[in-house]
């Protein structure tokens, strides 16, 4: 309709209100280790039945070099010193305290938040109506890592722009970027007119002018907006965000889905990341034991990026806004280049679930995890 | 059946017998920008209720850098000087143009075509036999690149195969490279023997020397033949070509398409290419509004290519020739290298679509869109 | 059920038996060339109606080079004297001496091998015990090529875990190495303690030190376990592995499997693997006319691997463990980082049929086949 709050499902923005307290739940149980599994037969410190157990003495800590099988073109098998695996010990304890320094920053707190659900500026004879200005600021994608982004409305991602199946919109695009531009509603049926490819379907958007977009937004689903000029650059740098038309039927798989959430991966410029920032900076998402989550995948970067849940599997039902045939499961889901996948995922495991693109130089480097990685949360 | 003609559905030859007055279509279409959609409520250009309009004084040409908020220790933000918003608006005028020259040259002639469908060299006894020739040529990728091409009749892709489910074939391979070559015929089931690994199903095909294979063609889909020997650079430089058997029972869904298009990706030794050309030299599919268009895409190449059609659905009907047990739609469908995938678009929204990789770094630089970049025409 | 027999289909090592029997087949074969297809009428060899032919003088050995079109710009067209020639051939005897050595050692014997079957260390009150130690060790990726690997139990890939649906299941896992590391059973729903994620489930298991996983093996499907901890290197070290459980009710497609095999497909430190081995060291899956094969496939590295089967489609039934809605056919499948994909080979087709991926690089240099190729010979 031409209603215009938000998001008819529980937006993210409202659960994240709760976040400090949820930030105080996660650094508890990154120090506990076990704090949402607690109520579990299998708590993972018990040091009697399971968990960490000291090894002897630490002789094995430096490891011998051992080939396959006993022969004898090996390199040796050297016993080490007391005084190696000391060193061993004090090495592993320093690339430790790194990995947990990261993950207790999660989620930690940077300037700017992208992808922010964006109201109709107005609402005109029934038409709504979105202004987006593209410009270029700093960015702080993780704590004190800031880069230069081309941004709309001042966001990485730009405004998640919401609107329903036969709603009317108009997008009026003012460009304060040092080139022209363009916008592409990409997915979205728009006439031809409407499509945002310079010299073939409208002039190009030059410094300081605006252009206006209009059409009826015919076909549901998660579709993306972004730059059609010089687009491996702009696209690259930031002119980016989500373009969400929510169906008017929608099916008892989507009907009670408690948190809808829309992830942005990207690779360009700015690093690994999603919607915007990258770990520890991410964001999580956060729901309740029993409640459905709704994952809408959107890859705006140039290489793929395999999404893998901890803990729970995901329910594909749409590609590109369409729904598929029949809905499948999966655990790790390939995101190529401008597809969009929508998941579903029952929280029936509670606890902090690792959330991460498996191309694992992605996510994890010898400093710890960065970039591509998040987590949800499974309240009890 | 034991037919010779080419193809039997509206052949794309046949289409770009217009192609003359298309492309003088295509370039009023750039110039007037909405020539497609101006039947509609839409016309880009209006001034007054959309499209482009002049910004003041153009003061905002060269953008501020701001931070997210409004916080201090960005890098300042200066009002621009006039003279700055005039070298500004000077650079994106003279990045405009680049872009610009390379949509008009669109589709640009360039020396050879590949991908042409072939005739049955001769039918003996009921077997339709094929003779292809390797050599090395000059290939020109797109205006004034010229590259070094291994080929097959000195074409690039090599002649497009079409036979019929249950055809007897023989294809006759000659060798006029400077090194031992084979064929393989890449998801064709034949006998093992007809399968072109060397030194595993048959010698090498020296230099000067020829080898011939034979078979049914059992299974109806999308094919390809090329290289089996010394493949990554055999292949990498040309040795590729569609292999298409035609199914005698054909599906609701095929029965109707007027466009059969294939589509071969690569991006190897000639840059990025779709069917041997990069934009501008790549070639349109056209169609008329209504009519039912089916690509067959095939990755000839060593990485990932989703394909982005704008304006229309593509519904996924087939994989590596083999019919998917439900057809699903998606507007971005990632091709992997060995993979086919065939799709039909339902052209009911006219105008000039850009159709093209959302690798964006395949697909565009700042001087233009360039490489896997192509439109699908939709004319009234 | 607390079963602790290996694997309750025919497993790979009772094939392999038979290894040295058919190393023999594929050398005659290699030399014979067309040994497996010679009862077809299509030997490949016949030099009268098909097969090598000789070119006449060899005057066309070496190419000329030719422009598409009869065109005045080309280099020139050099016929060449006959020494170029006879030079040209010599250069193709001599690349084609090196494919052939390649494909005539493989299965090349190396030291060490991965993936085994690992029966339960032990049964303790119907819990199924495995015991892990991750070490540093020499592998040989494939003859006389040695390389510094991080291993479960002295293998790698480290042993294959195989359960069935329901079972308890303990896994100790002791650290040998120079590093903290952790586990995570890749895909597997386990309580969050489980979930080898240090800092958000558990500690880091030290040098020297050890960390016990228990869990009920509730999701039937392919699997795997693998380090969490500064895992880009560690796994792409080889601290990985295959994680199997079997289902409880199996669906027909899965009943009369006769072969089972597990893929492991890498890209990391030791160059392109299949299950821990490049070409010619890897291992052929070998299955009689009329059996049909499962293979298991999963990607541990970082980059997409479309593996193409020769000859035969697959059926893919599963995508991460979880059933495909329906089988769907193909010949190249793509497989991403942290995927796993089920498909079940009807052996129809008697031969030695290639199975690579179509990464060419991949599998392919001028110095004949390397890394990820091996073969499914299907036997009379």
């Amino acid at each position: 309709m031409s209603s215009v709050k938000p998001s008819p499902v529980s937006p993210i923005d409202a659960v994240l209100d709760q976040l400090q307290s949820r930030r105080a739940f996660l650094r508890k149980s990154a120090v506990a280790a076990v704090t949402v599994g607690a109520g579990t037969a299998l708590a993972a410190c018990k040091p009697e039945s399971q968990g960490q157990t000291a090894g002897g003495t630490g002789a094995a800590a430096a490891p011998p070099l051992k080939s396959a099988n006993d022969s004898d073109h090996s390199g040796g098998t050297n016993s080490p010193h007391p005084s190696q695996a000391a060193t061993a010990r004090a090495k592993a304890d320093e690339m430790d305290a790194m990995h947990e320094k990261g993950i207790k920053a999660f989620p930690a707190k940077t300037e700017g938040k992208g992808n922010q659900v964006m109201a109709p500026t107005r609402v005109e004879n029934g038409v709504k109506v979105f202004e987006l200005t593209a410009s270029v600021l700093q960015w702080e994608t993780e704590p004190g890592k800031r880069v230069a982004a081309w941004v709309y409305n001042e966001q990485l991602p730009g405004p998640q722009i919401r609107v329903t199946e036969g709603d009317r919109v108009r997008v009026i695009v003012k460009n304060e970027l040092p080139e022209s531009t363009a916008v592409h509603f990409h997915g979205v049926l728009t006439p031809n007119a409407m499509d945002g490819v310079p010299f073939i379907t409208q002039p190009p958007i030059k410094p300081g002018e605006s252009f206006t977009y209009e059409f009826v937004a015919k076909n549901a689903g998660s579709h993306m907006y972004h730059s059609h000029h010089n687009a491996a650059v702009q696209v690259g740098n930031g002119l980016l965000g989500a373009f969400i038309i929510e169906s008017r039927r929608k099916r008892a798989i989507e009907r009670d889905v408690a948190v809808d959430y829309v992830m942005i991966l990207n690779d360009g410029a700015h690093g690994y990341t999603i919607n915007g920032k990258g770990f520890p900076a991410t964001e999580p998402i956060v729901a309740k034991l029993g409640q459905k989550v709704r994952i809408r995948f959107m890859n705006e970067g140039m290489m793929i990026h395999p999404m893998h849940l901890h803990g729970m599997p995901m329910t594909v039902i749409d590609k590109d806004g369409y729904p598929q045939p029949m809905p499948w499961k999966c655990d790790t889901l390939n995101v190529s280049p401008g597809e969009r996948w929508d998941v579903i995922v029952d929280c029936d495991n509670p606890g902090v679930w690792a959330f991460h693109c498996h191309v694992l130089p992605h996510a994890e480097t010898p400093h710890g995890m960065f970039g591509m990685v998040t987590a949800l949360i499974v309240e009890k």
